[in-house]
């Protein structure tokens, strides 16, 4: 990024290399935050009444005072796009449980919440990967319980996203007791014929809103749908499959494990959903 | 504490106030490093080297290369709490695997990893808890899979805490599957007659320092020793109970969800192991 970058932090608007938080922040001692991204397309934010309510449920979750209301949240993006000029790319937002000495349990009812935001410029629509269509491995799910609070302990995550470098691919696709549970940042779907199938939202999952819009898409275009439980063996002979996240909207996978899913190329159908999704995104 | 604490940064001794870490710290967005907690006692460091042996190891698990051998560890703690006069109390110590522009995978291999220490004051030998006994409630286990290693994705531990903290007591024991796995920030044991219980090492909880030390202080004391799990119902009926930490060293536990143990006061055997062990701490 440019030396011009701006990011927020706590009410100001800064350079990038000026923004940090203290040491003591429970954020970098703890992971005692949660996190959100929106999607950035022809200059306006994506699903982002969604996003800005699951930030507000998932701080509730964890009894952090959530600092803004939905407008104010939209304002600060909206200034943060404005003043970076991003127009395509995304748009994160970080809060903490502010800034205390060193304790597990929580601090004065009246500390502040630390809140951060930045913007990353880069192509979301037109991303080559979706035309070739992307591949995924397979690696243990190790995450905690409570996986629909969207928070920034993500070493699991890391570690699974690195794992898919490490093996080539894209993304990697977490397994829990042979079933497929969901992406490192993504939710996975299969395709069977015309029926799609993902995970039932529980506390077992990411409530993803990319999902949520996908499954509105796929029903208004005459799919059926499943939601259930995806065995691993199952996934490998699906007929198509893909997963859904803020930044990668649709994303054709073309093989797990090295086998590879349908024709190897992105399947009709969620091309279809890709470009359904794309059509709604533009349109803000 | 007061205006001139010093903390240790990126190899600088700086002012408390001034010690601050980007926003893109991958400690402060994906919670991607880990931690250690030495006790210090007569101005010597407690049982140190197995907390500096233990850092390398988690470092290692997932990858972050350790970025001082460990006589340069001890050498920046003993210049830490010179600095600091801190006598009596803790020397905590973190390494995240750096700061990049924010992105699941690793960072290129030549990023720093960020390394933070600081000191706290505080009493603990003459804990008056340790006198009076702890109060524990049990709480539902809800961290990840990696246990064993010391990561700073403390969400579940800070969520536990806070359940002991508005249950009015000093602990939260763990519990998955009926049995307690450990406590928020310490290890769980039960005595009954002369057997000392707790949970074997394993990739489900962090191999305790101070547990480790207490296990060989108590076959030296002729108590015999059972790992295994231990289920909640057999806690109640427990003749004593404890935990241990590198902070709280054998702390007695009198109460468990609100039913008394033993006689309600810390038990002689717990008392003796606690004696014991701050017989060699203090012994360095």
């Amino acid at each position: 990024m440019s030396a011009s970058r701006i990011v927020y932090l706590n009410g100001e608007f800064l350079p990038f290399d000026e923004a940090r938080v203290p040491i003591m922040d429970r954020g970098f001692l703890f992971a005692d935050g949660i996190y959100e991204v929106s999607a950035i397309l022809g200059g306006r934010l994506v699903d982002n009444a969604a996003h800005v309510a699951r930030l507000d449920r998932s701080l509730g979750e964890i009894g952090i005072r959530n600092p803004h209301d939905a407008a104010e949240w939209e304002r600060l993006q909206t200034e943060l796009m404005s003043r970076n000029g991003v127009t395509e790319g995304l748009v994160y937002m970080q809060v903490t449980r502010g800034v205390a000495e060193r304790d597990f349990a929580f601090p004065p009812a009246d500390t502040a919440p630390t809140v951060m935001m930045f913007t990353q410029a880069k192509t979301v629509a037109a991303n080559p990967l979706a035309e070739k269509g992307a591949r995924v491995v397979t690696v243990e799910d190790l995450r905690w319980k409570r996986r629909d609070i969207k928070s920034v302990a993500l070493l699991a995550q890391v570690l699974a996203k690195q794992q898919a470098v490490e093996a080539g691919v894209s993304e990697a696709w977490m397994v829990e007791d042979g079933a497929i549970t969901e992406g490192s940042s993504s939710t996975a779907f299969i395709i069977r014929g015309r029926t799609v199938v993902t995970r039932p939202l529980s506390t077992a999952l990411l409530p993803g809103i990319t999902r949520a819009s996908v499954l509105r898409l796929a029903a208004e275009a005459d799919l059926a749908i499943e939601e259930r439980l995806i065995p691993v063996a199952e996934a490998l002979e699906a007929t198509e499959a893909f997963y859904t996240s803020a930044s990668a909207f649709v994303m054709p996978v073309i093989e797990i494990d090295g086998r590879r899913i349908g024709d190897g190329v992105p399947g009709p159908l969620t091309r279809r959903l890709r470009e359904l999704y794309l059509d709604i995104a533009r349109a803000g």
